[in-house]
């Protein structure tokens, strides 16, 4: 039985478990990726590890999110990974040198190889053959430190592409035809891998606009195999050794499939407030647009942005929309200012950002109150701009850039005859905005603003685990409420003793005091304990603030893997009631707990009420280790020495 | 005797006043510019004047501060002073065109013309010939509405150059060394008037880098007199008609006169954290730098950039040095990009942001923790750059692109042998980023967005003024008291009701609730009252919340005369210990108002106390007109009708 793609590059890295779908495996990590969002924390984590250099075939830390720099927070933050990553052997790009997805295609991306990065859009680099996956960053610190990645094994959906795109139809419009069919949850567990005749009419840049927005399908990952438009890129970026051929095999098996016709498609527009929202532009009549913006990881290569230069060249920006545009990388920017098509697009009135993020993340150019804003970007959510009531569309840099000039939403097939940007046969290649890490590591000394601190440690387990009920919240309690983020406490990511000021706070706003006065303690919690955004913070704040164990009617799946990564024990009622019976400063105790964390049931005794409560521990063997060695660094130290 | 080319364009201009230094004087204002910042608050106010059409010869508003956009605050206002300026006959330079001072240079400027600014650089007009001051909103609305301009006639100083600039030595050096003589208290009352033969060998571009800086003199603007070298650049911009010789007579007589070898002068350097503590660069070693900001109203126009590109051509931005260029306008971005510079700007490097004011107002860009940045601004204020430890050094942009490759402080004389550029003879010019004003106003809608605010107006005075007194606050209150100004009020310069839930509060928090439970009242204040930043704000705030008068032991200045601007009583105890004698709550009263408003000595009763005071009021005439009839605004209306 033949393998598909997906599955040949993660039998090349199986480390261990078994390809059943849905069954845990470990896979080898080849290179990794971190943004300066995520970044700081994944490096105070590995530096946590305690390792020298990287393990990696090659680690790269980009800076392209927080690039405004409002306060020094942001510049420190950078500071600190372009030291960090200097002294342990990764690449640093520089702020300015582009948005990461789209330089690791430039630049770094292998086909076949395995890419694990700490931002959620990492699959772009299934564009170019990379089983490449968006992770926390703890789990790339650890691959960065040469511990296997897990993860359940997906299904592999084949995506079979027939015929060839027509005229303003683009790569775009198949990942939003992907959407409207499978809705943002339709992905979930899934890699899906594209195939059939109508690959081989997509450029790498093409394919990864696809495979970039695979995220919003809620894929683990999507990938395009690698073949000779995968080589010539290669070649034009003077890497052609790079290339590795990995293509499914003649009677390949995959866990289901599914058909796009190409030439079927029309432009396609995903409208407020989700991306799989998606409608064909020509339903969309009179809507007026008050900004359109151009770039991101999904839409700012070379050819996205050349298409808009010719569209805008000798046309004025709409009087009522303001027009920003970002393109992806340096090398795409000095390409652009060198062939005359920056000047197109700034003479007709474009506003010229930084090769970075930048409103994708609403970091700036939030659209005035109710503006309909025109993005070609891969997330619409309500409020994501920074204007909670802007109406954001998502759709191709055609698009954008015919309704920029008439200032409303625009077929861009009345534009009239469609025009072809060829691929560069040579990329401007100059790679001085990459800083090679030191030879020799020791000689650097890693700088640490007042706004970096260490990253809290977890203890291993001791004999018996005490203390104090610090505080006792209800159901549904969401990770928002166990550490808020927002403007005010975004910049301090990388402060976990400035976070840990706010643990809680929005349930209890004596918590941090009570946790502080008491040397740690313990939660309780209703059911759903931890539910919404996978933030790993709300698991480092009660790490820093001694919370040794949650007890709760029920967890939500990713901050219950948080807590047990930071070594905090996650326990559940096993008589609800006993909920009630527990009161805020009662003393409990988990007596033998060394023996105790082996059991599916544990036993809890509340020294104050001198009752004994049933409680059961949910949890993998390795997850198990976790609590006994202190968290998942210090288990992968462990196992490291 | 004969005249200088200041007193002419003030002689030409002139409505009221003689022209004797420190005397009043009113004048008649050709053109008005205002930028986002300020702007917002000077179209409200030019809206309550109630008149159709502005009456100066040309008035633009520009947006060039709030660019960034962090939620739809900036986006709103910009949308407010599009449409505000469209319906009532002014132009508007669209985000993305540039900052204000150098389009006005480029687009607008006039020699011999009279321009009032709401931005304090508003004196780089007097690169081309302008008498260009930096104003209040509200003096630039009533300009805009066609009333005049009240300012002391300054002293006219002479400022002799001679000599000619040696290789790597620049205008800002000019301006450096004036700083160096005079300081920043240097030209208060002042107009700085160049003559001499070292002119002839200044653009225009370097004379306004000149004359823009000299606000951090304090002075009352500078200018050069036009002459060819104007002429030259008014057709390379297209438009050799606005042309107009204003030279000073040959038995021209200045107040004070002064000379500067251009010969002389080296490369310096202003040190952290004033523009005045000026050296030469030779004398700062080992300096590392960690930022290089280029840009602002000071240093951008096209030979800068280009000089910045020349040096940058090839090289490679130190790895420890973050640097950012920002373009002063569409025009010289358009040329950069037309031309290759730009692309060598980016190859090596650099950090291209928009045409816009950007890190100069600590808008974005803010440094690490105690960096080292060189900016190639105007002010270097400890804490402007949004980094309060950060050091700012004041620099040309050839000490600023020379210390960029090197990663320390570096003389731009050991770059080897100098490079001129030649100033363009034809600029690149295509306005479709300014909108032209609508034909007829009436069918344009003004938008206001949630964050627009109708500006509070002033009531005529009535028989009798009473009502209790609010709050009692102590000696050196500064406006920073009554209307705090801090990032996160900042987007709120447009919306008087929310600052003014703000007002007052960090002396007395109760104060708004008091003074909106009570219809407004009165305020006591100790010694030096309103001391600090000018901003109209602290008078808005209190106006809003219905304050009829401030009773105090005396006023600063500024303050004093924003008050009664907006027909607030400002009253002087004439026995300070009456202060003593007043309560908060208590009933005051002002018994025959409109009679005793023209008298030097005003009787106060208190009812609650049943005493008289007797209080100074120390006013012009039409001051006393302003409080008469409402404030400046309705002075204005009233004799426009």
């Amino acid at each position: 039985m033949g393998l598909n793609a997906s599955q040949k590059i993660i039998k090349n890295h199986l480390v261990k478990g078994e390809m059943i779908p849905g069954k845990e495996i470990a896979i080898k990590i080849d290179q990794t990726l971190t943004q300066d969002s995520t970044g700081t924390m994944a490096y105070l984590q590995f530096e946590a590890l305690g390792i020298d250099r990287v393990k990696t075939k090659r680690s790269v830390a980009y800076i392209d999110h927080n690039i405004l720099q409002s306060g020094p927070e942001n510049a420190d933050d950078h500071l600190y990974i372009q030291t960090v990553a200097k002294k342990h052997g990764i690449y640093f790009s520089r702020p300015g040198n582009g948005i990461c997805h789209q330089v690791n295609l430039e630049r770094f991306g292998v086909p076949g190889d395995t890419l694990l990065g700490s931002d959620s859009h990492t699959p772009t680099g299934g564009g170019i053959g990379m089983l490449a996956i968006g992770a926390g960053g703890l789990d790339v610190a650890v691959a960065m430190g040469g511990g296997e990645y897990y993860v359940n094994m997906p299904s592999i959906v084949k995506v079979n592409l027939t015929g060839k795109l027509s005229p303003w139809v683009t790569a775009k419009d198949i990942i939003l035809e992907m959407l409207k069919r499978l809705t943002v949850k339709g992905g979930v567990g899934k890699i899906f891998e594209y195939t059939g005749e109508g690959v081989k009419t997509l450029s790498v840049p093409e394919r990864a606009t696809i495979t970039n927005m695979g995220a919003e399908l809620g894929a683990t990952t999507s990938i395009f195999p690698s073949d000779d438009v995968v080589q010539k890129f290669l070649k034009a970026q003077g890497r052609e050794e790079d290339f590795y051929l990995i293509q499914p095999d003649e009677d390949a098996v995959y866990d289901e499939e599914m058909e796009i016709n190409l030439s079927l498609l029309e432009p396609m527009v995903a409208c407020p407030h989700s991306p799989d929202d998606v409608v064909p532009v020509s339903e969309l009549k009179n809507i007026k647009v008050n900004q359109v913006c151009i770039g991101s990881c999904t839409n700012s290569s070379y050819v996205d942005m050349m298409k808009v230069a010719n569209i805008l060249k000798g046309n004025t920006v709409s009087e009522n929309v303001s027009l920003v545009i970002s393109p992806g990388s340096k090398q795409v920017l000095t390409m652009l200012a060198e062939n005359g098509a920056l000047a197109s697009m700034v003479a007709a009135g474009a506003r010229i950002l930084e090769s970075a993020c930048g409103p994708c993340i609403g970091m700036g150019q939030s659209p005035s109150t109710d503006a309909v804003s025109l993005r070609t970007f891969n997330r619409n959510f309500e409020g994501r701009s920074g204007t909670k009531s802007a109406k954001i569309y998502l759709v191709s840099p055609e698009i954008a850039a015919a309704s920029a000039l008439t200032g409303h939403i625009t077929d861009p097939r009345t534009l009239g005859e469609y025009f072809d940007i060829e691929m560069p046969s040579k990329f401007l290649v100059e790679d001085n905005m990459i800083v090679d890490p030191s030879e020799d590591g020791r000689e650097v000394e890693v700088v640490r603003g007042p706004n970096i601190k260490p990253f809290p440690k977890a203890k291993a387990l001791g004999e018996v685990v005490e203390g104090k009920i610090l505080t006792k919240v209800g159901d549904n309690i969401t990770t928002d409420h166990i550490m808020p983020s927002n403007a005010k406490l975004l910049p301090y990511r990388s402060n976990i003793p400035y976070l840990a000021e706010y643990c809680l706070t929005p349930c209890d706003e004596d918590f941090p005091r009570k946790a502080k006065e008491n040397q740690g303690g313990f939660i309780v919690g209703g059911s759903n304990y931890g539910q919404g955004s996978s933030r790993e913070h709300a698991a480092l704040a009660p790490l820093y603030l001694g919370v040794k164990a949650v007890f709760a009617k029920s967890f939500a799946r990713i901050h219950k893997a948080n807590l047990i990564n930071n070594g905090i024990i996650t326990l559940v009622f096993e008589n609800l009631e006993d909920y009630d019976k527990i009161n805020v400063m009662d003393e409990l105790e988990i007596k033998d707990a060394l023996t105790q964390i082996d059991n599916n049931i544990v036993i809890v005794s509340n020294k104050t009420k001198d009752e004994e409560y049933r409680m059961i521990f949910d949890a993998t063997d390795r997850q198990r280790n976790m609590i006994r060695y202190g968290g998942l660094l210090n288990l992968v130290k462990r196992i490291n020495n």
